[in-house]
């Protein structure tokens, strides 16, 4: 069997049991045997329980990135059909692959700094991903100029910071709320942030002292 | 020195230390030191390297929603007015303490079973917070009928869910815009939503097919 196809079995496997267990508590023993294969053999292909741990972190990251990218590229012209559409293949992804997302999600910067920098850069790629979807949005409805002066880069960010968070965080309303399909989740939220940018973008603005 | 006094000198140096260095790396001997106190001593009081991490996370916790819920509350009656204050408080008090912060935040639930549980009381508790001003906000703007019946107590968990996931978020790009106040990024995300909000309580909806 080639490496390469034996590598991914032993993924598969890992990603299942480091979402069981948790970082700390799965041991390498155990993905070992579920994967049918020698821990030797698990250390001279993937080097350690860190780079067993990255190499789940960076496959499951490549493939939510290139869910959301696909689907929103597949979407259209119009910057809101794309947003949607990506984070509905975003919360679809969630939904399916539950074992993938609570690698990607959970196991938090604390391991090392190995791992720490691995889930900033999935973050940062994300966020860029997302920014460039909000930037369109904004030069799409503002035509590049006039109203748009008011919002830039900077805004996008800020817009898509705001989004990625409210989106993780959906992630457990969604799992407490086992009736909700992920797409009535992307158009509620949607409906949340899409309108009130347009209506930011509108001139609507909400200041504290009226 | 009474021991209240003592157990409080205590967690200010484990907050620290923990934020610094992270969980697993932070030593209770390194903590013993700079409080000027016997590791024995340490234990005594707090139990283990987990208790200690589990009486930083709570206090902090509280704290944190100590302010938040103080803010709102001195804010008067106006439901928008009251979450502009909350997240106000809630972005100063990350300003003010950064180390506080990367404790409640950065330290997910990976430790041990404890301590995700005591994170996941920490958000529920917030949660419940601005679920509740949402909510109150849902029945101001609909006199809590009429278009209400629209939007009920699943849907201001909903909004408290993006919410809270966004503030979080929001607190990294903050850091990387230290140019900008915790009163600004208030403001900006007050637009974001509550202009959104009440967009689509008065019947503006985005729909996927326009």
């Amino acid at each position: 069997m080639p490496r390469q196809v034996r590598e991914q079995q032993i993924i598969d496997v890992a990603v299942r049991v480091f979402a069981q267990r948790g970082y700390h508590a799965a041991s390498v023993d155990e993905i070992a045997e579920l994967a049918g294969i020698s821990k030797p053999m698990v250390y001279l292909y993937l080097d350690s329980k860190e780079g067993l741990f990255l190499a789940c972190l960076r496959r499951e990251a490549a493939r939510l990135v290139a869910a959301f990218q696909e689907a929103a590229r597949g979407a259209g012209a119009a910057p809101d059909l794309r947003l949607h559409a990506g984070l509905a293949a975003f919360f679809a992804f969630v939904a399916a692959y539950r074992d993938s997302w609570v690698v990607l999600h959970r196991q938090a910067s604390e391991p090392s700094e190995r791992i720490a920098a691995a889930v900033a850069d999935t973050r940062r790629a994300v966020m860029a991903e997302v920014a460039g979807l909000v930037k369109d949005g904004i030069d799409d409805v503002t035509g590049g100029e006039g109203r748009g002066a008011r919002l830039g880069a900077e805004d996008a960010d800020f817009v898509a910071h705001a989004l990625v968070g409210a989106a993780d965080s959906l992630t457990d309303w969604m799992e407490r709320n086992p009736g909700q399909s992920p797409e009535s989740v992307t158009v509620r939220l949607m409906n949340m942030v899409w309108v009130g940018m347009r209506g930011v973008l509108d001139g609507e603005v909400w200041l504290p002292d009226g």
